[in-house]
């Protein structure tokens, strides 16, 4: 049944050899891995303005410098990720590229932030769309946590089916809402050129303002920033390409640049123009499409593909996290069990482990992930920094043609990305301090897993000057309950191996039930050899387990092998196993973990 | 380091001939048995006020009635719990003596409700004593959750830990309380009778009242002998008391009938005499105190030992579910793991049950278990009544010496708790519905579980004339995932049991792996049979299962043995199984427990 279902949700199991159809062309790749980014232009000129109100609304038209700023990073962290894109073709992204050039530790922290972070962009982006639904249907509001995690579930079997099939549903609304958008600001630049709109509701660009700070306008440029997360997917996705993959990765790396580029400008150019002043209730987005239109269709249309693009950006994280999840794990620094490929050939347990942890994160903040998004942006623009940093040491090492300019390219981006960094943490230093603490955990951690497995590596490998050690020979020991099927179907079995020695065992908790069981064991089985161990505490392991260790050191001194049967019933139904006790279970894990026995089980299976 | 844990809290393991260490005096089995029923004297008195006041405070006088009403009743039932003591010394109860006296159904019936009940009693007075302390401490209010649930585990460990040391510890609060009472109505009593009370407080009793209906009178009085739950833990218990448990036991009851009998009547007649008026907000027990001292040591001290008894009565639950849980599984009603005794002799799993279960019970009432109440009620009054009823039967069908007395007085107890059952469905029909649910499944619960055991019982047993099939050969599968010392060592082990064939299995997902593997195979064991299983949905289970079926078949024309030797590597630390891949134990559930093949685990320990 169990199978059935899965067959329903995410589909019948694909071949090896399908891996090349589950690829993606620019279109769709364009609308999966781009929806973080796009997205954030819903919130992105919002945090600007409402740094600025600090300083009133007249201060308001910083905000068009500040773009500036914000579109000046932009276009290097482009131009840098076309770089990385053509020196990593298989997958870069800031941990293989930090790791490469910077060494083991840098891409251990560009890895780990950005691991922790695409956690991160599913919870605030779920939450965040959550928030528009339940702001239009306020009934709602009391199932906010419910509704985040059936979204989060729904974009998990989404994913699950695979790469492709989730693409074709989510390329719709992606562009429903640059569509919406666009048309947004087409109608609102021309309402102004034709001079629909007063020129009086905002302070023109240059009017001293009274109290504005280096500072603030540094926070400003930091919180607007947060709009450029998301900007790296691409790069860490290549190998989701259709050939060639390079190519068109940096193709539709550019178009999702452009894209942003003009809806950041446009919102930001018709928010101060408009005079728009952020509200707690109402976004700024809201606020535009409201003066644009009024309260029509289109209002609600830009509206919507909002509250969807903001849940859809979640997606971006399903799509880079389980590919960055593959490179650590291929290298050992986690488990091992991300690198293998599910039903549909997408690296279910990647995906799984980022649902699971972003329903636990939306559980635990209870769905107010929103002041989580400083530490999911300076998440973001530390492996940015070191990335950048990387690819400035492969040029200076490497020296190819034209190599003075990517120095430039990469050196400004590195830059830019450093300063945003340190803004966030002098700016907003008690939203983002639990960097500092989970990082070194986390890479911590990565470290150790990688230890074991080299550690175990290392035993496993054959050397094969080593003489190997010979068994001489078999004794079997055969724990025993009753006399019954069970016992009987086991001693056959053990018999059959001809082994030195058969020894029963029976542990009885009362000293009369001893005496009665030996005197119908030896009418039963005369020739088996019972041994009864009385067990004054009515524990059945303890008296067991000594016994294999005097059995195992006699036998050890002669090089003979013990083995311990145990019997076994199998109900027909499952859920009969709780009326069972389970001791055989529980003697074969203390065995088989405790010490070093071989442990068989003999199954007797119920019919009825 | 578990075990240091569980010896620190629940003390050294005992022998099983420790036991009779464990029995109760009289004096420790009253405070231990009692607490439940002398608890309810603390909301009894108040649960017929509440009723009364429908109509008008006039109507007061007429709790003194009812209360002899109740009265009637607790003797009917001690008197009937006297004589069931004395016919089932072995632990009677509503289930022993429903069943053997009216049959299986309704034995069931009796046994399901007071199973249930007991659950109920747990978190219905763990909820009130948390209600008590967050009432005197309102900051504690958001933590009542969390409270209660300590107190249930604080019992919980106090019962594990055994019989008798729990009752030392639990004997004072229960002679506090009962003490604090007897001082508060002695002085009570005094007051009146020296003319300090005026006696204008209340109605006088015969005082007409407008609007009292028989339903109120009868609801009242249902309300009030709520007050009687508890009554026959001592019953249950009988096999916890010292020799002569039976004789013990019955005087035991007597004690605590009186003591009940004395506060329960004392407090109806103060409140009644005082003009006392429920409030929300107050207990009546605490405006009694507060009419009777004033507001100073001797009030609080009633009050702080009726919440600690509040919490105590669970205590009655863990006296009583264990031994009932015994009852039922040594019938096979229910899992045989509840007839196990612990550690330290107490029937563990049953207070482990129950602690869960009231703890569950707990979180999803949020703690406000309050309104579970009447169903608890109802849920003792049908297994009185049909105690008592099977009682009648016996004394008819047996007719011991004066048995004509005997059926009388348990006619009348079988009776009245008819009525008291009548009385709840009829005037709170809303409030204990879910009894005509719950009981029906749990006793097809019930009955499926006997099925099971039966069917189990039925297969297990030799019948001597079957001829055992004798087995003429052994063919080992060795699934390998490489080269390594792991394989190196599971292959020496199949080769000393000297089978027919050793077949090693292969399970490769690429094409490419399969054909250098077979080489590299061929060059280390060239005896040993490969046999390569190309996966191209990535499943290892999947070919081997199809594999194993069709080695057996062939096999099981032969009368060959077929086994799985399935080599694990087992770290050093537990937390270290999570780095890898747990095919061996998938592998060896699925053929254990889908096909009746027998699986040897060769385990191979890491050293580091």
């Amino acid at each position: 049944m169990f199978t059935a279902i899965k067959r329903l949700l995410i589909g019948r199991p694909l071949k090896s050899t399908e891996l090349g159809e589950q690829k993606l062309n620019k279109t769709k790749a364009l609308a999966i891995l781009s929806s973080d980014a796009l997205s954030s232009v819903a919130y992105g000129p919002e945090q600007i303005l409402i740094v600025l109100m600090a300083a009133g609304a007249i201060a308001f038209w910083y905000s068009i410098p500040i773009a500036i700023g914000v579109l000046v990073l932009l276009t290097a962290l482009i131009l840098s990720y076309r770089q990385i894109i053509h020196a990593y073709p298989h997958g870069g992204g800031a941990y293989v590229v930090s790791k490469e050039n910077l060494g083991i530790w840098p891409g251990l922290i560009a890895g780990g932030s950005l691991l922790v972070d695409y956690i991160l962009t599913v919870a605030v982006s779920v939450s965040a769309g959550t928030d528009a639904i339940t702001s239009a249907f306020p009934s709602l509001h009391d199932y906010t946590v419910p509704i985040a995690i059936v979204f989060v579930i729904f974009i998990t079997i989404l994913n699950l089916r695979g790469v492709t099939e989730s693409a074709s549903v989510l390329a719709y609304p992606v562009y429903l809402f640059v569509l919406a958008l666009f048309i947004m600001i087409g109608v609102g630049l021309y309402d102004i050129a034709s001079g629909h709109v007063p020129p009086e509701l905002h302070a023109s660009i240059g009017t001293p303002v009274a109290g504005i700070s280096l500072f603030l306008l540094l926070k400003a440029f930091a919180s607007g920033s947060s709009a450029l997360t998301g900007v790296e997917a691409i790069s860490n996705a290549i190998p989701n390409f259709k050939a060639p993959a390079p190519n068109n990765a940096a193709k539709t790396l550019a178009a999702m640049g452009l894209l942003l580029a003009l809806l950041f400008s446009g919102i930001v150019f018709l928010a101060w123009y408009y005079g728009i002043t952020p509200h707690p209730q109402v976004t700024v987005v809201s606020e535009i499409a409201e003066q644009t239109f009024g309260r029509n269709a289109m209002y609600f249309f830009v509206q919507g593909t909002t509250a969807l693009i903001l849940i859809l950006a979640a997606n971006t994280g399903y799509s880079a996290f389980p590919l960055l999840a593959v490179s650590l794990a291929k290298d050992k620094f986690i488990p091992r069990m991300f690198t293998v490929r599910g039903d549909r050939l997408g690296y279910s347990n990647g995906i799984l482990m980022l649902a699971l942890s972003s329903i636990l994160l939306i559980i635990v903040f209870n769905g107010q992930t929103e002041h989580l998004i400083p530490l999911y942006a300076v998440g973001v623009f530390i492996p940015f920094t070191l990335s950048q940093t990387g690819m400035m040491l492969k040029w200076i090492r490497q020296k190819p043609e034209g190599w003075r300019l990517k120095l430039t390219i990469n050196g400004i981006g590195a830059l830019i990305c450093l300063v945003v960094t340190l803004m966030f943490f002098l700016t907003k230093f008690w939203q983002v301090w639990p960097v500092l603490v989970f990082l070194p955990l986390i890479i911590m951690l990565f470290r150790n897993i990688r230890k074991h497995y080299d550690a175990v590596g290392d035993q496993l490998r054959l050397s094969t000057c080593e003489p190997p050690i010979t068994v001489e020979g078999n004794v079997i020991i055969l724990p025993v309950a009753g006399i019954t099927h069970v016992v009987e179907n086991s001693l056959r079995y053990a018999k059959s191996l001809k082994p030195e020695q058969i020894i029963a065992v029976y542990v009885p908790f009362e000293r009369e039930d001893e005496a009665a069981f030996e005197e119908k064991w030896k009418q039963w089985q005369p020739d088996v050899r019972l041994v009864t161990l009385h067990s004054p505490y009515r524990s059945i392991i303890q008296p067991l387990t000594k016994f294999v260790d005097t059995v195992q050191r006699k036998a050890g001194e002669m090089n003979v092998q013990v083995t311990v049967i145990i019997p076994q019933f199998i109900p027909k139904k499952g859920w009969h196993n709780i009326l069972h006790n389970q001791s055989s279970l529980l003697i074969r894990a203390h065995l088989l973990y405790r010490r070093d026995v071989i442990v068989t089980t003999v199954p007797y299976h119920l019919k009825k």
